[in-house]
């Protein structure tokens, strides 16, 4: 797909672009944006790349009241031997037919949504920024937006994607986090949304973040809806433990999202020979580990981040210390090794990269 | 309130009503809407009555992303003796805070925003159809504005109240519905958001209707999210049990909305000295009942439908018929006792109704 057969309105009068040291985490928004509508007797049609400004919808609007939404994130990356790069975005892109599935959207073109978020990068590839652990964040989401109230699938959607300068997740260098086990609020549920990329996970999170920030905690670690027993995610991360020198993650049990920073942690271990087990992990049995001396590492893994190292966690009445409260060795060289080859500064081995331009 | 200090722009032209046979539900939308913004800097303000009409919002508003929503629904009739009514809306506004507390958006004042709805209707009156079994349908909702893409609550939403007039539930007479037991999907699991009335439950619940719709049946029975177990909603209604003379309804265990019809069937059932039991009930106990010839009668409660009896269930490998596949006496006289009082053709010993005009 080139410029000539995906319609494209420019923007008349630029915006001004934020500094680096100001850009924060999806506060600032580039001058386009990707758009595409879906009906049921035509499909998914009209996609056009459009100066990025507000959306007009009906107040009956399905998405505002029955949430049939589904989103992505992923982040670009300028480098200095191949140019503008993205970090596997095929599985961003499978990934949101999988959300799509089970929140009865239709199904999209993979490849020609993946072509067009090239395009727009293109488009907007001035708003890259290139100070160290900056990126490109690249925000595609769907919303029902036939008007109507009636419960059911709705008829009519729109395809978003927006994009945005993000800054350093670790200004300052990284810095562990303190999190809250939460025993109360369950994030998802098997046979619910959990493994989805949709709006009313996050929104079932907000309260339980609340209450640890105001603990104290920067963090909740969820455990599972049924049993309140088994750990799934940290914050809207994947998350890892190393016990005894091996890493265990929990296993993808329905209620846990497929993370591709999770996906890419558990290869890259597994090509250092590190032993990586999928599995249930209580939050006892950690609490036991630490006990024995066993529990090394934990941290957190997402796109924002990438790797998130935490450095101690309150359960119930038991609040321990994790790697001396510092990142651990493998959470470092994770770290160092994912975000080279992000930025085009390591190999790739697993041809994770893929060139925009 | 009155007209004097609610800001009211009216709208030029008004629109042609639909005929009272095309009115289906949510489908058609007055010639107003109550909007109201939030802004954490000035709390609730410029509380508003406009034209209908599109919403322009950001594309990263959080309510895109991340679905921190809530939502109510009632009804308004036209009623011979009172003029305009509404049926127990000081339940609804009080339940509104109740979700939003679940969902982390702030506190709207009750009162006002119930004085604002009756003044839309008051304006918006031609709009009460008058045909047999039809009402004005309100939807207030609450939606997060505040263009970011963090995971955190917004700082910034709307408050707007629309208003569809909504046909006859029942055009030819009563028909019970047929009931698929889902032991798979989940809609909402304790700790989780099930007794707010907010986007995502609904969302989650979209896929398994489908399923049951494609296999011939109408709506979903929903079980506990934690043992797959016990009987908490059907489709998105309350749901009642009469067993050997008593009747039995899913207690309010967090994960369960506390429905407004279901508070009232619960009163008027004791009004009349039949005794009514909240409590876990497994779908195995009703079966089981059902075997032994004691499970007499079942329907759902909602806004929507009033009652709507269940006149056959499926579950695993069993397919029952309940009431011999009719309405039940219990169900049919609660359903002419409720609707009754609703459109004012009844006393009202409870003060359910409260007059608009």
């Amino acid at each position: 797909m080139s410029h000539s057969n995906l319609k494209f309105i420019q923007r008349e009068q630029l915006k001004v672009k934020p500094k680096a040291s100001e850009l924060g985490f999806g506060k600032y928004f580039t001058d386009h944006m990707f758009v595409m509508d879906y009906s049921t007797e035509q499909g998914w049609y009209d996609g056009r790349i459009v100066p990025y400004g507000p959306i007009s919808l009906d107040p009956s609007a399905m998405v505002f009241h029955y949430g049939q939404e589904v989103f992505e994130g992923m982040k670009a990356y300028k480098t200095e031997k191949e140019g503008i790069v993205l970090f596997r975005p095929n599985m961003n892109v499978k990934r949101m037919n999988d959300s799509c599935d089970r929140l009865s959207i239709p199904q999209i073109d993979t490849e020609y949504v993946l072509s067009a978020i090239k395009e727009l990068i293109k488009i907007d590839q001035e708003w890259i920024p290139e100070g160290d652990g900056t990126s490109l964040y690249i925000r595609p989401f769907i919303i029902a937006t036939e008007p109507c109230l009636g419960v059911r699938a709705a008829k009519q959607y729109q395809l978003l994607v927006i994009m945005s300068p993000v800054g350093s997740y670790y200004k300052e260098g990284i810095h562990p986090v303190s999190i809250y086990v939460e025993d109360h609020y369950v994030r998802a549920v098997r046979g619910g949304t959990g493994a989805a990329k949709t709006s009313g996970n996050y929104a079932a999170g907000i309260k339980a973040q609340e209450v640890a920030k105001d603990l104290g905690y920067s963090q909740v670690l969820w455990l599972d809806g049924v049993e309140n027993k088994y750990i799934e995610e940290v914050g809207s991360m994947n998350v890892f433990f190393k016990v005894n020198g091996e890493v265990i993650t929990p296993e993808l049990s329905g209620s846990i999202l497929a993370g591709i920073t999770r996906d890419s942690v558990i290869a890259m271990l597994r090509s250092w020979g590190v032993p990586v087990t999928e599995r249930k992990i209580s939050v006892e049995e950690l609490f036991d580990a630490h006990q024995k001396g066993q529990l090394e590492e934990a941290f957190g893994t997402g796109t924002a981040a990438v790797i998130s190292p935490i450095g101690s966690m309150k359960w119930e009445e038991q609040q321990i210390e994790i790697a001396g409260g510092e990142i651990g060795e493998c959470a470092h060289k994770l770290y160092d090794s994912i975000t080279g080859i992000q930025r085009g500064t390591l190999d790739d081995p697993f041809g994770w990269r893929q060139v925009v331009k």
